[in-house]
């Protein structure tokens, strides 16, 4: 039997229903619409709230939560990307399989607090710190699907294929936990993580050369074989920084974008994360082939990346997603209108992304641009069919407090430029995944054990971390 | 005798002291140090938390919180400031002196709910629509402090000074309610103000000839005479929006830094507010007179004005403060970090502010550089004393929860570099003024009232606000 959820707001897809009703059976929206006394009788009122979709996170790293601040302290003096990847790496390697799990744990808590449902983990720490592989290869993966489940977010765990240090360049002792030795093997140990959690609903994999860079065209093409078998999604980091378009060029011919498309990569199940260096060429290919790009923008700006021309891509129909990447901070929102607030900046002028989707699409407001980012757009990314809060989806949903001072005194009208542009994780009040509560009245039922556990493991640490 | 605040880390300026205590007497602070069993007995402990001075929010127009998502939705298909300006003249013109309390009231909540503790509110709502003075022509500056006094803010209010309604420009019907008709007797109104509030030590009073723009020279000039003999802080828009440089040269012959320079409002005791574009003069004439820059880049960003130039600033030993402006979002600690990343972006590298500081003063972290600009600069900014935990400032402090999600793992050498880069509101537990608790336990005494009067108000706006 269907359970019925009432609040003053429920927004599908765009549109904002007053005084809605989420009706949900089985973990799915069965219904929604406006309250019907009679129809409606037993739901649960939540009030002054506004029910929407859970935010869908396309590109994580949950171990980097551990390098807040600490990577910021430990790279003074030193004002490059490459640097800061230096810190990562000694990061990477102090932790074990149990520290991974906490620290995973802990990155996942604070997206549920900030309104985040799904998550979609580039998992790239595979082996032990000399480079062995665990017993069982996937070690590491169940681990951070492990965290994901103790916080009940829903999971895409994007296995990460990396097979070298880089464009031409020698073996980093650095990158042994993450380097699998041929192709594969790699291949073998996703199909066998796939097998372990097919009857999970909340769980899914997904496949990850990590870049142009990591991995040879070879590595590229044969998962690009496997993935027309086994219709996976896949993500690669595409072109973050500048330095990578000059070594990939000489390497391939080529730039990063075009190299994908040749070796099958470039498709509507695939997702480009930090498409942040584009020639037109690149553009074009996104838009005849339909990829998901990846926005990360917090971390971008963090790491000196570059603005995303959503602009140019959203011109060209793309479906761009957020992710929160290296967790140098934790809130979706701001993700949301940075990636608006950044082409502000650059173009010095308003309204950028409704500007360029008003071409193809007629009058549109910054918040309808904004807001399937968010959400529908992530699913896409993802392959999952989370997303919106209409019927046959999946019922993952987020309350979020309109007494709250971010929200209070928003209205119908304005609710979807309240939350793309002036929103705080703060409002966050209750989610839910397939129907059931993660965060019930702003906390987690797990929550002091898991920021304990991430407390003990940053306590061990040493001092160079 | 001296109430004794115990936590497990306290920041005095850029020093964190474990397990530290700040002892106040009579609204101030009389020592901060360790925890001594002996002579803080009778501490009261606030456990896992952070105690921080409070943020001075050196720049705000608390009723454009009414705007808040209108704005956006009310401009799509306009891109630029001043189709935005126009929709703020609406909401300018349509709250009564009640409505005008109760809006304030809402922002500076909000402001305190981020762990604002004081305000710098440059005020240019004057006049009853039609333009006549009310009998009392500060009645709309006594809400606005009353609100501030609701919520227990520091408030400097900066009564605007608006001549006209741009260079070379005809009266705009919609500025009656800013526009005084004369200088002198702009002159009265703010020494009436200044002596009203003379016996109220939480509430200061300081000029603010809007911009180069509103006024002319000669009012200039004039304010400057009185703040010599007056000792007000002066703060004016600099040069928000490139489109004001060429009017400006235009009339004056000169840009709008030199201009006010010339006219004696460049000293120690003003602030320039979204310095945005400057030139090499402009930058000389800043380092050799000193005036405090107040940045404010979450507006910068959604009214599309471009970046702020801090690293040349920095470099030129300028305090820059942080104002939340516009309050299309309140969130001090998104504010610090954008200053940082949006050179980031810019740049495309890391660390660059401290990179600039460096040149002068040697091995900086980001967050030292940072930091100050969420307090003490601040403070300077506005002529005050607050803005440090330090003996002899008054008990300006919050408490920022160390368990949050954002905050959890942090260690004393992390701590700044988490607070100026990965912070949230969510954090902020408790919030002190001149010792007196305005939030506990993360929630505000009038909040509930506060937060009804102003959806009131925003109830009863027409549609098209």
């Amino acid at each position: 039997m269907a359970t019925h959820h009432r609040a003053r707001f429920v927004v599908c897809h765009r549109d904002v229903i007053e005084d809605g009703v989420v009706s949900i059976d089985d973990g799915r929206v069965v219904a929604v619409g406006p309250h019907d006394a009679a129809r409606h009788a037993n739901a649960v009122d939540h009030g002054e709230t506004a029910l929407v979709p859970g935010v869908v996170n396309a590109h994580s790293h949950a171990f980097q939560r551990a390098l807040r601040g600490r990577a910021e302290h430990l790279t003074a003096g030193q004002d490059d990307f490459w640097s800061w990847r230096e810190v990562m790496y000694r990061m990477a390697n102090a932790l074990d399989p149990e520290q991974v799990e906490a620290v995973s744990a802990m990155a996942f808590l604070e997206m549920a607090r900030a309104g985040i449902t799904t998550v979609g983990e580039f998992h790239y720490l595979h082996h032990q710190p000399d480079g062995t592989p665990y017993d069982d290869p996937n070690t590491l993966a169940h681990r951070v699907i492990a965290a994901a489940r103790k916080v009940g977010l829903r999971i895409t765990l994007l296995r990460v294929a990396y097979g070298r240090a880089g464009f031409r360049k020698a073996p980093d002792p650095l990158q042994r936990r993450f380097i699998d030795s041929d192709v594969y093997r790699y291949l073998g140990a996703v199909t066998a993580l796939d097998a372990a959690w097919r009857h999970e609903p909340r769980v899914e994999i997904g496949m990850a050369p990590h870049s142009v860079r990591a991995v040879t065209g070879k590595w590229l093409w044969s998962i690009s074989e496997h993935q027309k078998i086994m219709k996976l999604p896949v993500h690669i980091h595409a072109c973050e920084q500048r330095a990578e378009l000059e070594a990939c060029k000489a390497e391939y011919g080529r730039l990063p974008v075009e190299v994908i498309a040749d070796e099958g990569l470039l498709n509507t199940r695939s997702s480009l994360v930090h498409a942040t260096h584009l020639d037109r060429r690149a553009l074009d290919l996104i838009e005849e082939r339909g990829p998901s790009i990846v926005a990360c923008p917090l971390t971008e700006a963090n790491l000196g990346d570059g603005i995303l021309p959503a602009g140019e891509l959203l011109a060209r129909r793309a479906h761009i997603a957020i992710g929160s990447d290296g967790q140098s901070r934790i809130d979706p929102w701001s993700e949301l209108s940075q990636i608006e607030n950044n082409l502000r900046l650059r173009h010095e002028r308003r309204n950028v992304l409704a500007h360029h989707a008003d071409e193809r699409d007629g009058r549109r407001h910054t918040a309808d641009v904004l807001w399937p980012m968010a959400n529908e757009n992530g699913a896409r990314s993802l392959g999952l069919d989370c997303g919106a809060l209409a019927p046959g989806h999946p019922a993952d949903m987020i309350a979020l407090d309109l007494r709250d001072p971010a929200l209070a005194g928003t209205r119908a009208g304005t609710l979807l430029a309240d939350l793309c542009l002036g929103m705080t994780p703060r409002a966050v009040r209750s989610a839910w995944v397939a129907g059931e509560a993660i965060v019930s009245e702003g906390r987690h039922p797990a929550e002091d054990a898991i920021v304990d556990g991430f407390r003990r493991v940053m306590g061990t640490l040493e001092r160079g971390l």
